[in-house]
């Protein structure tokens, strides 16, 4: 560290970064026939030249996080907001005039809202809320790096059959027996990161990776949660060159057999008890060899 | 103590109940080609003969609740479970069997899946949850009295415009302008009671109410939730005869119009920022006329 | 029914009612030499005559749920707040002044603050929050008639011996054995109707009965949740004159002994683990007889 | 990377754990004259060398996530847990016997339990649980590196006075006007880590480092959110020799002065409403020097 940087002799700031958080905008766009509709909730997160309000008292060069949610909202207003992931960008670039802030990281989230059906037909202007969240966390800094990553989260799936768990590493506190046959479900979390040459069309490339995702999910015998969460993200890289890499989180809802030979009853894989504590928790993430080689 | 009555000269038991909670069945029926699947969420709870337990320490007429729950796992390998419905109901036959049982009422939380599509066509075993969720309150006693009732939780609704609230009381602590042109929102919670006539097809019934609350939803100008609870609740009894009365609960979620004109830009009913609290929170019962008069 | 009731031939408008919820006021008394702090959570419920707008669209006596809001602020500030029942009180005096407004409910939550200590001395303005609860539940009409309830919230207490659960009624689905020292562990609900009479010393009151409940959880060998739940209703109303009804909720927070003899180990009571799902859920409430027989 | 890492040519398996998580744990310790209580929740993440079950079906060195929580409970008995750091460490050392773990990381959440009150005297088996909760977060791998963290969160502190938020940057979108009297309020999360040298007495210390940030979140007038925290980091190293560094989060809980204006009244910093979003978010790490620079 060089000489004037913030602490005293033995003690200093170390990274720091505020923001503001759950930032819930709606915008509409009132389209003569019908309207559209993105529904956010943003994160925002500044780092920059801000010790001298941590050691002192002078917050002249912190900008009030009120004013970041104005932004947020004003931005929203006058920027078309072609995906949350343009939206994450366009606001990085004005976080970054603020002349104390160095970088900047946005997490967006978008909660996914369907056309009711009127009469048969897609109702105009009202909606009912899907399941899942769609996220983007971009960030960026002012030397011109910018990072793009786009996900999903809280989309449950289960699979009733083709998956077993069997062979694992036995020791004196194993007494799980192997299982051929069992229910796998989840909680997908997944984030991918893009490539950063160039602005992608982020809004059909999130809806096909997350098809993606969903296909691999299912299109197999999953022998482990872990193999699965490979093929899922191998499937991933594979097919979408922009993603360089993707992580995925995967919490085992475990679905356990009802033990039911104690009142006559066979059950054969058909009654299960659905427990929420304690989980498996399989977490990894799969890249691209080049990336991994420059880390 | 006089004989009969529970407590002491002047303290006495009054109503209570006892059961289990948040049992989490999933029965999946392994057909040939492909896998059904229900998952459920029962809540038992039991009156009858069990003031001794209450007044002393004599246990012997009270069922543990960790039979009730073994009852409603083997019930469900048992029962072929065609709803949730018929389910509760063939529980309330077996609760009823217990000698000290004089009344039984469960609660039904079904938890929506739908089937993933892989290469196009629908997947035989794999499934994402959806949005919202499906109940239903069964209960009976052993005068043979048994009530059925269904309902729909968690459905999150919005109109972006069509709704208002204008012309409304106004006196000293009213700040709140009129609006012709406002964001819609709320958490659909419906609950309705069956006529105790006949066993019903539970299953189709309730996916046309479901889709009759959307569409009244979505059909008129609203110029108040209150208003709108009502056409929801008497186009539901006008087309489903079987059905006695419905009770809507629509906590209003705000989207507020954010206040733009700082920034010098003209906010035209786009850009709204959402708050979780406080909420409106209106609620009503429509029903039959004869019901209410007999009550 | 007479003519102009609400609602066509055959269907009509049942009971309903209309509020704000979680409005959220924090109260800051800005004592010479310390501040005291009150926070709350205040939920409105008004009924009253509101059918023109339910049925139609007039809306001109309708309160909007943003006045209520306004009013509860307004009131905290003029309003002394010796307890939140009183306040509750004053407030219903408030909101039975509207004209078309023929009862008013209101929920008050209190969250607990103690003082923080600063060299040894309880400091004059910071504060941490405690656990659990304090509910209080008014309500009055035009008749004249108040009610006024209190309660806890979110109280969790264990007792790690003195309690079991044995020679209860066993059939064909009971699986689990007697257990005569087990672990007793709950989330207190309680809520206790006050008598009529005239307005009480809500404050101390409240503080006396949390701490008798809490005395009679833990003052004896529990044979059951059941026995234990009519332990506490009767000790609260043998020493309140003042309360004539208590109403508590007890989910059974299952602490199981953990197999341990698989790998060796003798659990003499000492290993548990917990679990969320299932859980028993005990119910009932205690009354003066005179209360009852006149129900 | 070299030849035979996992993944083919192009795509790799890149950073990846598995684990348990939400291991609910309650040890009782009966001594003759009162029991002791323990309840955690532990979370398990192990590294190693699993790649082959990613890569392919060959689970033969992964440890069954259901046998990593038979050794959590096995080890509570045979442990005696003088701290959840303590008890981390043995863990550890346990997972790490398991030839294919290379790294083990452990969280540990304690609930804190405070003896209730009989006649007078702290009770010697009944208890209540307290707000807030105790965090330890331990690492180790076959190198022999650990890292031993300690943290509380869900800590909630409120200043009703002397703090303040004024002369920050000031934009186009900036509304805020300056405060020199205003409330702050958040909730508490820190995480310190200690150095590696030994053993600590880690009991004790957890209590005197929270108590320390207790007291110098209340023991200043507060400038900037953004400045308590760095005082409260710099105090806790100052005092505690054996922390290297500790990292804070903190969540704005804005208590907003509420316009009572609008109804003649004055408002004196005594009426707040309380809003959970949207909120500032400040973050930071205080280190010793050393530390970073070694970074």
């Amino acid at each position: 560290m060089t000489a004037g940087s913030p602490g005293d002799g033995v003690i200093r700031l170390g990274r720091h970064s505020y923001g503001k958080s759950e930032v819930r905008v709606v915008k509409v766009v009132r389209g003569t026939d019908r309207h559209t509709l993105r529904d956010m909730n943003v994160a925002v997160a500044l780092e920059g030249d801000f010790a001298a309000a941590y050691l002192g008292d002078d917050n002249t060069k912190l900008p009030a996080t009120d004013s970041m949610r104005n932004l947020v909202y004003a931005l929203a207003h006058s920027h078309p907001i072609e995906s949350i992931e343009a939206f994450g960008l366009a606001l990085i670039e004005q976080f970054l005039t603020i002349p104390s802030v160095s970088s900047a990281r946005l997490r967006l989230v978008e909660y996914p809202w369907e056309r009711l059906q009127l009469h048969g037909e897609a109702h105009p202007h009202a909606f009912v809320r899907g399941a899942g969240e769609r996220i983007a966390v971009v960030s960026g800094d002012t030397s011109g790096v910018l990072t793009v990553a786009a996900g999903i989260d809280n989309v449950m799936v289960m699979k009733t059959t083709a998956s077993g768990w069997s062979d694992f590493y036995r020791d004196a506190y194993t007494t799980l027996p192997d299982a051929d046959d069992r229910i796998l479900a989840t909680v997908i979390t997944a984030h991918w990161t893009y490539t950063e040459q160039a602005t992608l069309d982020y809004e059909p490339l999130w809806g096909a990776v997350r098809a993606q995702i969903l296909t691999s999910f299912s299109d197999h015998y999953s022998p482990s949660v872990q193999h699965t969460l490979y093929r899922i993200g191998h499937a991933v890289l594979e097919r979408f060159p922009a993603i360089e890499r993707i992580s995925l989180s995967f919490p085992n809802k475990h679905h356990l057999l009802y033990d039911l030979e104690r009142f006559g009853i066979e059950n054969q894989n058909e009654i299960f008890h659905v427990t929420s504590e304690p989980y498996g928790l399989i977490e990894g993430t799969v890249e691209r060899r080049s990336v991994t080689e420059s880390d």
